[in-house]
């Protein structure tokens, strides 16, 4: 199944850039949970293209209308359906290159993969925009477990080598996360996300794009959520993770630096504080061990590339009749993905962790 | 499910590290493919305990045992499965420290999710003995994928902070591939390889361990194998590859690094040679484009933390009682993974390959 | 996952009987395959409420808007997402028996399930107009079989003890499968028929209902479908079957009738015809053997119950206060579900050996 | 999959019936549950060959050995795997016929599916053998329900035409169930149940075979178990028993009888009794509406075929060559399979509904 994942919580995406609409079918969610809807339009909103310059000009509404599994404010425990139509289609911006693959774009491999019947325009079912559907399901999810006290939130920590300050993994409170998703532009130091948006523009200017890490954080997770093997939750998170496109990487907790470490750094030493909790002294494992959550926050970095779409010239592939070409791409794209990716991330997180949480015992 | 993967090639793997047995059965591998059981034994050796300082003293034959699926020298379509004695167990060397949580291994998470009763001696099912049954899987997926003319390989890219070469990642070759697979200790520059191992027979006698990273490369996958979003190539290959214990993050491609690139640095262009393939002139978005492959070379990174196991004395908790202790962990333990994690990444990169691939028309 | 099945075809249902819509996702389907639209509608209706007495008042259009993996006339092979419309709903026919569980139906079942909090009106998620889906779903899936030979049709096989004849299941043509669906009233025999009508007339002018037997049968699917197990044809047929609210029991070729059987009489012995293909004189075995076809016609049987709602007087519970109670249900209903369910079986078969065939070399 | 079935329970079974061994691995059991191995062994001993006339004259000691997921008595949490050594083995018995397709067993075609490579002797994978492992699985699932106070058992209803005593579907209590276990040849009526034995040793002495009726039932299972559509307790059942072979059809509570009722025969009228438990006076339904559990006796009926094995010349195929040819079946085989089959039912109901019940809160 291509956009069917199938855990405790079954979450299907359908769609495609330029076609009628987009949507989500979330299986199997909890009965009797409120969703405060201007909450989840406030989640949604911080996907949706930006009004500044570091973001693409194409304006989406993307109001969802929930179809499906909704009754009187609350989940009815059947499937709830999500559907967002495309109501600000310019299809003819894509007619001219229909035929050239886009460099970093999925346009040759979709065609191959689907014998070129695939709709390839704006990347068809391979556009950023299906990230729309993953971000309601996300938020569903994670009001529900903020209802249970958890709460996941992420922040930019790199674009284009500016560097945000990381988060503090062992003392990194729901306050601290709360704070970092209400900032428009989402950095822990302002002078950081100055600097970051700096990039962003010149790389615009310049008619190019920049890539960038945004780093997830989840606090109150209880200790024994996830399973060994291949269903621990690096394994499931990993997995939604690279259903966002132009992630290239992700890691958890010191992730890529225990390759320069020593185990006696590495190694977090377990203690019984005074309210007699079970915690670490430093959190390089990432509030996992063996695939099961220690209670310690959960933190994971995901690496996002530039933007593919470059309004310079470029060489590339004829896959009508299989010539070389150039391509300049026109149309309305980011210069930098990585701000809206954002709440993508924190979506593909909750997903993974309420999938994981229902198997809790008085959950 | 914790220990079954269920794609096209469904795998279920089952054992504990002082347990009678270990192994794996592989379900819906495709009828009438020779194993060459020599090669597979190899394969498995790379996994093994090294006879050399680099590697723990426990000695484990490891011979497997094909109970079914595999008749006249073939598989024969119908689950194949594989069992190992376990025949060198020393569990009196776990006795003592049965209930102080070893920092960085899931002794605490594992006894938290399993309330208690899990087998806890040696790590039990967390143990990376487990990655003896993946291997068996990856490398009968992997003679089943050569045999298509699909190579897949990897080396040690790093160990604490001392470098190899990186794969070529345009112009690698099946040969590449099978030299550096032949190698015992396996690095592109046999410097980087030797330095390598100083730093780990430090590590040794510093009571201390190390981490590193393994890099990964098939040749030969055709384009259009993978699905968008949750069935890519990259969600499966993370999927498997965080079910090998001490994994803490996995790029592909560039990875990483495309947060400090531009877009028209890191998009890769196409065009069509001189026999009319199609190709990339760099290969950034390491052969994946969309969950697709692209027909270039699979890359990816995995980086593993030091051994968890230090002979050292740690700070932890004693979780009988909820108390803070003192830990001296005894008994036999690898000063670093790496090595014997390269087997490991192949295999689990194998059996994403194999299970994408059956969905490929004329397989 | 309630409603989202993960074979080879993933199929995801949503909705809720008085909810705004009730549709379908459609994953992996094969990319290229156009889907005649009217062919397709025509199935629909035949599962939409008659025009005559055998069936319910309600009016339902029920045109499908596809949102998604349809482009130019042909499926993409991203997920195909339908949306129905719930145009003619008339909530106020069920608001005073919202407490009332109705006898034979999921209200109180549901209602235990969903902790009180799905929206029962019309039977909500449980409600048989799901089943509109679930045929727009079967009604693709058939399109593409029958492109490749393969056809599927039933008919009514008993409508309360008034027996048609059985399908010839040795000799039953794709003539005679096309001949059985394009009947108004699908009996084989037309006097059957008319007396089914009769029964059906008899029960609502009685306020009672009927219950019946549906026969349905696949010609032309090749040997060597299917697998052993849980994964056999009978396996999926049957778990997609029991999704069509009031089955009560399904049976493979001779069914229950081999309980009087000898082994001597149930055998179907095979042999090679004039042209070299492998056949069974009788077939008992209904096309199917080990869970793999054999070639022959697949043939099956699925139980009906009659409609459950009742315009008589029923003792019952009011869950609300767990009091006893009557109930006089009022609303439009059929007096008899079977006609109606003919294409609902067709569509589960439809789906079930799509998703087989997918793994059938050269599909 | 097709011997891997993934739900909450995972179960992966392996083997062929003249290979070293079967097995099973069960996969997410609940942790710190005891097995008590003279009641597993007891459970498995009634699938054993009888050493009586009614049965083959094979002798099988069946006796597991566990290999992983049980410590110190008690499951561990993690997967839980089981060999059977086959140690007494006849292949010779087969040779002579290994390319001639016995009518009714699967030879054909599993020889198409897996293109002439499985392993045959014995039906190989196909084997009734296989139902030792599924009813090992079934043994520890059924351990784990009762502990909950949920018990399951089986009747032979019918064999060759001679009918047992239905169960009381109303008032079936637990000792009921227990005492039906307890029979070496369980019926209700012992009369039913001599002249069943008869119609068995007839069949057999006239080189022939006789097929028959195997009736469940589940008490104490408690309301809201289950799901809609396609997850629902029919489905899941049914696809595990259509796992055993010989399965010709599946019916539940008043099953294919209701194609003879009224709607106010068929429906089951609730009650609040006087202990404030909500029931049903009848219970046509067999304990589930909508996929859902309602408190009452789950009743099921499954129909298996008479044993395809029969001593007398039977005309078929020769594969090898594709000619007509004559087959004359030796070897060891039950005249019915239906005695041996009633824990095998009982087996695949304790599967599903353990399954379905890791959902309950507070299981």
């Amino acid at each position: 199944m291509s956009s069917m994942i199938s855990g405790r919580i079954g979450v299907s995406i359908f769609g495609e850039s330029h076609g009628p609409a987009i949507g989500v079918v979330i299986d199997n969610l909890p009965s009797g949970e409120s969703i405060d809807m201007d909450k989840l339009c406030e989640f949604m909103g911080r996907r949706a293209p930006k009004k500044d310059k570091t973001s693409t000009q194409r304006r989406e509404k993307d109001i969802p209308s929930i179809m499906s599994g909704f009754f009187n404010g609350k989940t009815t425990g059947t499937p709830l359906c999500a559907v967002i139509q495309n109501t600000d289609r310019h299809s003819s911006d894509y007619g001219n290159i229909a035929t050239l693959a886009r460099p970093g774009h999925a346009d040759y491999t979709g065609v191959v993969r689907y014998r070129g019947f695939n709709d390839i325009r704006g990347g068809g079912h391979f556009s950023g925009r299906l990230t729309a559907p993953l971000c309601f399901a996300g938020a569903v999810c994670g009001q529900i477990l903020e209802r249970r006290g958890i709460y996941t939130g992420a922040h930019i920590l790199k674009i284009h080598g500016v560097r945000d300050v990381s988060i503090d993994s062992v003392n990194v409170s729901r306050d601290d996360v709360i704070a970092m998703r209400q900032k428009s532009f989402p950095t822990i130091s302002d002078k950081a996300g100055e600097k970051m948006i700096n990039e962003i523009e010149a790389a615009r200017l310049n008619l190019d794009s920049v890539g960038g890490i945004v780093e997830c954080v989840t606090v109150n997770l209880p200790a024994g959520i996830g399973s060994p093997m291949f269903d621990g939750l690096e394994n499931t998170i990993a997995q939604l993770v690279f259903g966002i496109p132009a992630v290239k990487g992700i890691e958890f907790g010191a992730g890529f630096e225990v390759s320069d470490m020593y185990g006696s750094e590495d190694n977090d030493e377990f203690y019984v504080d005074e309210k007699g909790h079970v915690k670490t002294r430093t959190n390089n494992h990432g509030g996992i061990l063996g695939g099961i959550s220690s209670g310690m926050p959960i933190t994971l970095r995901v690496a996002f590339k530039p933007t593919s779409s470059i309004s310079r010239p470029q060489h590339t592939i004829n896959y009508s009749n299989m010539t070389n070409d150039t391509i300049t791409i026109k149309g309305r794209h980011d210069p930098c993905v990585v701000p809206r990716a954002v709440p993508c991330v924190e979506a593909a997180v909750n997903i993974a962790l309420l999938s994981h949480m229902l198997d809790y015992p008085n959950f």
